[in-house]
């Protein structure tokens, strides 16, 4: 389906500005924005290439991508404030780009003949490592593993395409089924702030404590 | 041996808790903390087979090895109580699951005919890749690498490992070797409280300088 | 070049001082500093390998040169303020490895039978990925993304390299002009302390914005 290309060419450029915007949060130089652009907008497809060893990576084999990502982060540079007003447009294409990742991710695994489980997998890492590489490399945790209802969605996508192409739904309408779950699923999870439950080791170790017996230090502890 | 691999599984489940407790220490959600938990327990393996091209990773040919870390991340979600309380249990584990990673490392890229160098790195790499992404991505400086006797014991073994098949000890006496001798050895580290010297450069450079001349602030000072 | 070849030993064992410094200043202990030596001065060909798929990466080729970055990361322990005051040449002998770095990393790819964009982006990713390691380890922002011209110099001269060798320039001729080239650019750019403009996100949407309408938070703000 070429209309999944064009979602994928927006989504990749959407990362990017994001990329840029964080990148800008840090008082990044224009190399470090355009550097950092690159990579949330490319980076999934990247770590998912080599963990599964399907090279070349995507933007290897069409240098012609890392145009759209540094482009739209020479944009963010140029006009910042405009794209920050256009906040909710901004996160329909978001989601629209993760629906994209993670299904062309999941097919690339499936055709070099991946298991099942292993494709699920690579279009989890597609759709998540970008934004969790922008993360590290702005030194802050991975948003992803912190809040929101974005890993999990992918992970649905992706075990729904594979379920979907187990009982012969052919691709055409497997795409555009499964890519319109994750989209929607995600607009909704946004709009109601739907969010995943969090761990608080401190607090829910402590709160047993108080019926509990002494305590010794974990090792990790500093 | 049978039992190495029964060591592997209980090492990365162990190592799972270790990832899932410091994702609960940042407070990630549900997800992270699952996430961080396969990263940790499977990350050694990953890095060392993406590193020296010994695909396919670990959790691809087996991917039920994550229902073992999400697992146990799982369960430090539903007892991080019982679990703090375990501490020493816990040690011995996680040090006895030290032994396995660097053995099996070891073994792997000796296998795939690496030299015996990089064998040895590839042991090292196993032993404390996972701990070091666990770290990185909960925004933390890895801790093997400032303090505790951990790296050096895993590249000990290692070395033993490449030393006693070359005298042409039979594998199954190797393993039982080198597997015991790590473990007794990090046993021993951690019930002497030892530890490497630490590098303190701005302490170190300082005392130079009362004896010293002018001085110059170093290119990445910021 | 056999003069290339030293260039790039001295270049790694120059990588591996500024490492150890990095971890030094962290107080990592003596294994730490030597870790995040080697990592410094050969992560940037180990990147480069992985994502390119240029196996089997340096240091497992040539195992010896992790003899190189351990030994640098030692004297740095032993002899910290001597190399500290010598920070001139440090800054010098640092531009002399960027420029062999960015060229082998060039070379390699081209080797390799990769488009020049590729090859370029190799030659970016040879200089500047070992820093960025150090950095990502050391819970920093990558230096390279945030201040000095450093980057952006590397991508100039691995330019200049694929645009001489489309003109038919031997080997050697273009080895020693981009060495030169990239080697004579960075002192300018230390001497007359140039930089890139930098993105403040947060002044430059505030700029816009005062002008502006009402305004939404973005996603990823916590």
């Amino acid at each position: 389906m070429m209309l999944l290309h064009y979602i994928f060419l927006m989504g990749i450029s959407v990362e990017a500005i994001s990329g840029a915007i964080a990148a800008g949060r840090k008082r990044m130089d224009f190399f470090g924005v355009m550097f950092i652009g690159c990579i949330t907008g490319l980076g999934g497809g990247t770590v998912r290439d080599v963990l599964f060893n399907t090279h070349p990576i995507t933007w290897v084999a069409h240098p012609h991508y890392l145009l759209y990502t540094s482009g739209a982060a020479l944009l963010t540079i140029c006009i910042p404030a405009q794209l920050t007003r256009a906040t909710k447009l901004f996160l329909v294409l978001d989601a629209l780009g993760l629906a994209a990742f993670t299904i062309i991710g999941t097919q690339r695994l499936l055709i070099y003949g991946m298991p099942e489980v292993v494709a699920i997998m690579g279009g989890l890492v597609t759709g998540i490592s970008g934004g969790m590489l922008r993360d590290i490399l702005c030194n802050d945790i991975p948003i992803v593993l912190r809040s929101e209802l974005y890993a999990v969605i992918a992970l649905g996508g992706s075990v729904l395409y594979v379920a979907l192409e187990h009982v012969q739904v052919t691709p055409s309408w497997n795409i555009f089924i499964t890519v319109l779950a994750i989209f929607l699923v995600r607009l909704m999870a946004i709009w109601r702030h739907i969010e995943i439950p969090k761990f608080d080791y401190a607090e829910s170790s402590m709160r047993t404590r108080k019926r509990g017996r002494k305590q010794a230090p974990l090792p990790s502890d500093e």
